[in-house]
């Protein structure tokens, strides 16, 4: 509609895209937190959690059927084939009474947990498709008290389960069995900030959203944006390496955590909390900790450099003919608004309909239906610059038969409705009913290909989506299916799995593997290096107490541990 | 002088301060690399180490007198309190006939080098700080080979010393006694380069130049640039983790490099040459490679990350009255030039005077003499809108007073000769004398502290100098003196550490500890990150032969190894 006039007149900008200072964090944060916060399940996860919530909680009984069978327990979760039968490691201790006594003897009683409602929340993931059956939650207050409890749960040979938020995609941050669950949500201060860098310290309980929340005032913004930041931990975010919104401008988290205090599995705090962005003293192993998912150490803080937040954001929603204009547009995007580029994101016409259907009041912001919707926000220091750049960039586009329509967003609300549509494909997912997930890295130009096949492979059995992080080469990769089916899970898996590493992709760009894909990580590593991870895991992790079941294929670790 | 006119007239731009494209790889490659190269000496590398290059030799001689002893050989460095009385390790075996014959079986007769010439020249550090008596150098080209050489030092428990452009600074590329000289110069192919995700991936002995050259045409530069362009691989980049110029804008190789190839001690090839931007599969083993010089594997291929080549880059050269000033401007610099910063260097006027006073034809861009001395560059995509921004900013900043005089460059050439003092210090340095050279990570408001207190220290016995990255915190402090001298050294040394240890800062920032600082690791790290380095090194290297003497303090390796 708007684009059309777009060929007919150079000032088009003035009659249909008014210039929009989308000040995501600066100016209206809290419409951008609830959508975010509403897309992952967050604000309604107590209602989710419910004993009474009656159509969810069939379905939790329907895909999680673990049983507390004592040592030779079987964990059974519905959703995901290599997830299922894992058996219990006979060699873990079971809690006792003196176990309980010592814990609050160094904690206090109140940071004990063995409620049975609070367990039931802490032992299930957001999607209610993981559930342990811990029996015991601890709420250390500092490191010191985080490192006793490992050393007590080392020397008891006690598994520990590593928690944050709780956001995960994959199964990590939940108990398979009746691991002890240390949650670090009281570690939540902010312990410096230096202006001139920029470098924020914080405790690894942080929830993402208060950090951004609490450098507003002073002009910087985090280095990373999530979906769950209204949930998430920072220590959560480095353990599982999150990558999110802004990873096309800023890098990933290992380009910008400056520094890391963890405590291994024997309560030996490591401090590696350093500030500085150059530091060529020996190996950096803060990095054995970012993205390995709590098994080899607890993540307590976090030093982490963030960015001057820029006054001008704007954001346009396009709608693309096929995916090679998708494509394209990338490269001219990155050529073309080069430094000011900072998300560029998309979608295909059924994770679109998808979304109309099943949320409401969600609208299509172009008026013709397209095959692909790309979402580009472009952050700068410069207004005027900023806008008229991503206008001229798009006429151009538009010229060259790229995008085929098309709106620049020209307030915060409008700006808003469209990061709605692409935050709310996993809540329209869930609503949609039964669903597999899958997290995806290919070279861009395979991306949709994946999609196409898995298509034409499951027909009519399924509804095929493929959405996500394109300037990253990330596919979100979704199957909205009736109900959960065996058969066409053997459909899927190892398809999916197979077809990734044919096209030296990875089987999980920034979910973590946790115990949904331990057992399939020789899809995307070597032999070699799957090796040298277990070697490691066992320095560190002698007893294997540490996060156990996840990241590594069981066969590897259970042998010795 | 024409900063002056900044406060009377707004149209002093036209005036004095036309508009640069200065393209630095784009259009004038050449002059920059030559004045890069010329810097640190590599055009006149061969030049430097003849025989009968008499100044140099005589100081090449009074510095280093490692003596071989066979078993019990001793060897000693000058220049570095550290880096002395080391001890060969008696378990490294000794080279035999039989070795050299089955070297060259493997890599055939012509890439076993055994020329005393070449020898001399691999055995030397650029500096002439370090020399070690390594009688073999092997030059593999490909993987296999570098496999198949290290499976034998292993089994023959042969030290091996990796190499590549052997530009380092901490005598981390050259032997200490007998290693043998593993060169990765063959391995200099580039293997694949992705247009769409500007992926880059060669073997370890491209050189950084060449691969910048490769890209030009393509429209991408590699997201780093060092002085030693000209001479350094992009496998040796990656072992020391190099910092250079372009860190502020494109990050760390922590966050830039997507994948390596390296051959660990036992000739076990880990395969960790991933293309993507985003893989949460496991540990991301590929950090440990990074900035562990050459001590856990070889490195013989990279990935990486390379950027858009954008065409608008601006200099200005600017004077300031003091320290404060500088790091204010620093502030108001990445606040309001934002996404178009690309680098922010300073120099103090006794670093400007050594250059004025050491190099032909430099003169001082500003009139008057100031305390301080600023390069300010900016890269974007828009010629108008970069200069503009730049112009502006500048005004602003001399109104606040922050700049007391400043110019722009009008063309390549003057941009040149900019660059040409800040990268022209190193050499001035090598002219006036003997020198010590330190390389901190300081808080920023830090960093000049130290070079005042040094000053006061040493008196009329050394001239101070302080320059660098401020944009980065990292602060190059040399010491211009008349001889080497042990008095004066031990007033240096450990006071530099001590001072930057009680800041939490880097002794290290870019340069690595190699042999020069590996005993002084703990001036930086704890104690218990330290013994998990020695723990990784002993699993991954267990009989200790990949660059010994190195990186980790000598006697936590040599009681075992």
């Amino acid at each position: 509609m708007i684009m059309q006039k777009w060929t007919r007149s150079g000032d088009f900008l003035r009659f249909c895209c008014k210039s929009l200072t989308y000040l995501r964090s600066k100016e209206n944060n809290s419409v951008y937190s609830s959508v975010s916060g509403f897309v992952h399940g967050y604000e309604s996860k107590s209602k989710l959690f419910e004993p009474n919530d009656g159509n969810h909680n069939i379905e939790l009984q329907h895909r999680c059927s673990g049983r507390n069978l004592g040592m030779q327990q079987q964990y059974r979760c519905f959703g995901s084939s290599s997830a299922s039968k894992i058996q219990r490691n006979p060699l873990f201790s079971s809690l006792d009474a003196k176990d309980i006594s010592y814990f609050k003897e160094i904690l206090g009683e109140k940071n004990v947990i063995e409620d049975e409602e609070r367990l039931e929340t802490a032992n299930t993931d957001w999607m209610h498709k993981y559930k342990g059956s811990s029996k015991l939650m601890l709420l250390p207050k500092n490191t010191e008290e985080v490192s006793q409890i490992l050393q007590y749960c080392d020397s008891r040979r006690l598994a520990v389960v590593p928690q944050g938020g709780n956001t995960g995609l994959v199964g990590g941050s939940v108990p398979v069995f009746d691991e002890v669950i240390v949650n670090v949500g009281l570690m939540n201060k902010v312990l410096a900030f230096d202006e001139v860098s920029g470098v924020l310290v914080c405790e690894a309980g942080c929830i993402l959203e208060n950090l951004a929340t609490f450098l507003k005032p002073k002009g910087f913004i985090m280095p990373l944006d999530l979906g769950a930041k209204g949930s998430c931990h920072i220590g959560g975010n480095v353990s599982t390496n999150a990558g999110g919104l802004r990873l096309i401008r800023y890098g990933s988290l290992h380009g910008t955590v400056l520094g890391l205090e963890a405590v291994t599995a024997n309560g030996n705090v490591l401090d590696m909390l350093g500030t500085l962005r150059k530091d060529n003293t020996g190996y950096d192993l803060k990095h054995l900790f970012i993205g390995s998912e709590g098994s080899l150490g607890i993540v307590t803080k976090v030093s982490i450099l963030t960015q001057p937040k820029l006054s001008s954001v704007n954001l346009a929603f396009l709608a693309c003919k096929d995916y090679l204009c998708c494509q394209k547009l990338l490269v001219e995007a990155k050529r073309n608004l080069g430094e000011i580029l900072s998300a560029f994101e998309f979608l295909d016409n059924n994770s679109m309909d998808l979304v109309l259907n099943n949320l409401v009041g969600v609208r299509n912001p172009v008026s013709s239906s397209e095959n692909f919707y790309i979402l580009i926000e472009t952050t700068g220091s410069d207004e005027t610059y900023g806008r008229e750049k991503l206008e001229a960039f798009l006429l151009k586009a538009f010229e060259k038969g790229l995008v085929s329509d098309g709106v620049i967003a020209q307030d915060i609300n409008q700006a808003s409705s469209f990061w709605h549509i692409r935050e709310g494909i996993t809540e329209a997912l869930q609503k949609a009913g039964a669903f597999y997930k899958y997290d995806l890295s290919l070279p861009v130009e395979e991306i949709y290909n994946i999609v196409n096949d898995l298509r034409g492979r499951l027909g009519d059995l399924a509804n095929v989506m493929g959405y996500g992080h394109l300037g990253d080469g990330n596919l979100h990769l979704n199957i909205s299916v009736k109900d959960y089916n065996d058969e066409l899970l053997g459909l899927i898996e190892p398809y999916i799995y197979e077809w990734t590493s044919k096209h030296r992709g990875s089987i999980s760009a920034e979910h973590g593997l946790g115990v949904m894909k331990a057992n399939e990580i020789f899809y995307s590593k070597s032999p070699e290096t799957v090796a040298l991870m277990v070697s490691i895991k066992k320095l560190l992790d002698p007893k294997g107490i540490l996060n156990p079941y996840k990241v590594l294929p069981r066969s590897l670790i259970s042998d010795d541990h």
